[in-house]
């Protein structure tokens, strides 16, 4: 390709501010130019190839009008921003060089122009599908690693539980809970569904989804269904007798005013996210928070953009784990920036089983 | 008086679990008899005259048929249990003889036998009130202190905000942020109240009540009164334009909601009480959770119970400030057992103006 020519980039563009449920139609695809090399003189940008896309619901949020946030809105009319694993194709940055692979804040196109690449790290182990930088070895799995070790200060023999398990952090979080030595339940919204998925290392698995993903796929003690439930408070009663000790919280709403009624004294709750509420005018109410007082509980937030000078640490833990075949990590790959928007959305909605991303092209 | 001889003992009794609001006539004065020397042989016992009786929100849940809880419930036709102050009469404890004063647990009556003697203090130090050791120098000081100290984590400069702050917990918990250099605003139910009451050292002083109190006599920077308030939201922008970064909570349902949504990033929120809540049949629901998330609060419940041996401690903070007039207590005190009922519900309705306690007997 001669430098400075034009190419097509196709683009996931916002149309609009949401409000309530996104919808496909909130996005559309729009096919721009773009030119592969960075301009002579230029100085700290890179000129990416987009390889995976990542939906992840805080972006969400970023769909919407927001002001004082932790995050930024999104720009209407203008590409969708967040995490991606990609390939540098020009530099004019003295830590990148063509051939690079890095994972980080990108855009929703084939083609970027990175200025600031702060948010970016560049990918050293390439032994391990390079998808899993938008999961397992990204930021939700380093959600996963500081939320459950940093902010739940787990002991062996802790009751966990883990509420949208199946999703891309929760199931990761079971996993080193069940190595660290915890009892370890998890809740997820589909049982029946029977999805083709990616699996570890490239394979493909005809893999049955939600429930039955986490007791016969990542080793959860037990189970549920939350959707099956008639009443929450008596299921999470059911797989914990004696009480949760720690609740990785995933969901907000009335889950977590059944788990608030079912937590131990002294029992810890990491609040991550809470996706229930995401697509709602006014959020659910919470009416059991006097247990916080009378159990002694901690109840912390936490954002992973604190915790990114632990990533080292981390890889150096998972790494061996996953090429040992002890955790394993289920993908839900859209294929096509075509198929972003409904990939997108469809999280808000429990369609994925597994981490949701986007493979904008293959090979 | 001669060994074995029977008195007049007056009681408070609770005439049946109570649902909703309770109401003076839940309760009844009952007059039994009562001996005030142990009969011989005895061991561990020890009889007492009871001099102050404490007035606790916690004592609400008591009052209620309760399964689980950290408490448990009064027992329906017996007289009603809490903290009060005590000059021992009798006594086959070798840690207790005639003369001793003691506070910590006992019976809603003029005298007790105390048969389980591990929940009371000995009280060292006379030169300050007695009525003290049922507020700043018991159970509600203590709770003040390490709410504050311990789960807080408070930094010099911080902002503060303190619900209920003019009650036995919050007016303590203000003037030891103040002391220690914080920024610190209080709420309160009532500005324009003026009641008699007795202030620090015996002096009988007419105080404005509510907020006055909280800003001219215990030196908040700022305080209001939520009941005038139309959108507490707004109130909080008022006097946090640049957030709350610790919150004392005491009362729980809508200005919880209000707080969260003025927290900075890192607030804490230590959860002592729900004042609030604690007559309604189904909590209030409260919606801004997702804050914790987005800006990584912490929100902590504790129960002082499990502080008591930072007890010696905070005295040699407290004494010598209450001595040099540093730190100041107000007491609400109803006169003689017949008024301990209304003194005790009125709590739930905000009538009280600092600390309410009964004095059983003067002198």
């Amino acid at each position: 390709m001669a430098e400075g020519e034009e190419v097509e980039n196709k683009q996931v563009i916002l149309k609009h501010y949401v409000r309530g449920s996104p919808k496909e139609s909130d996005m559309e695809i729009r096919t721009g130019k773009t030119k592969l090399k960075l301009p002579e003189g230029s100085s700290g940008a890179i000129v990416v190839k987009n390889l995976y896309l990542s939906c992840d619901p805080y972006m969400r949020n970023r769909m919407s009008k927001v002001e004082g946030s932790y995050v930024e809105s999104f720009t209407p009319g203008s590409p969708i921003v967040g995490y991606g694993v990609a390939e540098v194709l020009d530099s004019s940055h003295q830590n990148y060089k063509k051939g690079d692979l890095v994972w980080g804040m990108t855009t929703w196109e084939e083609y970027s122009v990175i200025t600031s690449t702060e948010g970016l790290f560049k990918i050293q182990h390439t032994d391990v599908p390079l998808s899993y930088y938008t999961g397992i070895l990204g930021m939700p799995g380093m959600t996963a690693y500081v939320g459950f070790f940093e902010v739940c200060s787990p002991k062996k023999g802790e009751r966990v539980f883990i509420s949208a398990a199946s999703g891309a952090v929760g199931q990761l979080v079971g996993q080193i809970a069940k190595l660290f030595g915890c009892y370890v339940v998890g809740s997820a919204g589909s049982k029946e569904k029977v999805s083709t998925l990616r699996s570890s290392l490239h394979q493909f698995l005809l893999i049955p989804g939600g429930v039955d993903l986490l007791k016969n796929k990542f080793g959860f003690d037990e189970a549920f269904n939350y959707k099956e439930e008639a009443d929450l408070n008596v299921a999470l009663k059911r797989y914990f007798p004696d009480g949760i000790d720690i609740y990785f919280e995933n969901v907000g709403g009335k889950m977590l005013d059944a788990v608030l009624l079912n937590m131990t004294p002294y029992g810890r709750i990491a609040a991550c996210g809470m996706i229930s509420q995401y697509n709602l005018e006014q959020p659910e109410g919470v009416q059991n928070l006097f247990c916080l007082v009378t159990k002694q509980i901690r109840m912390e937030g936490f954002l992973v953009f604190d915790y990114y000078h632990l990533y080292p640490k981390f890889l150096e833990m998972i790494l061996p784990q996953i090429k040992e075949g002890k955790i394993t990590y289920v993908e839900d790959i859209a294929e096509g920036l075509e198929n972003a928007p409904s990939a997108l959305i469809g999280l808000f909605s429990g369609r994925n089983i597994g981490k949701q991303l986007v493979a904008v092209t293959r090979g």
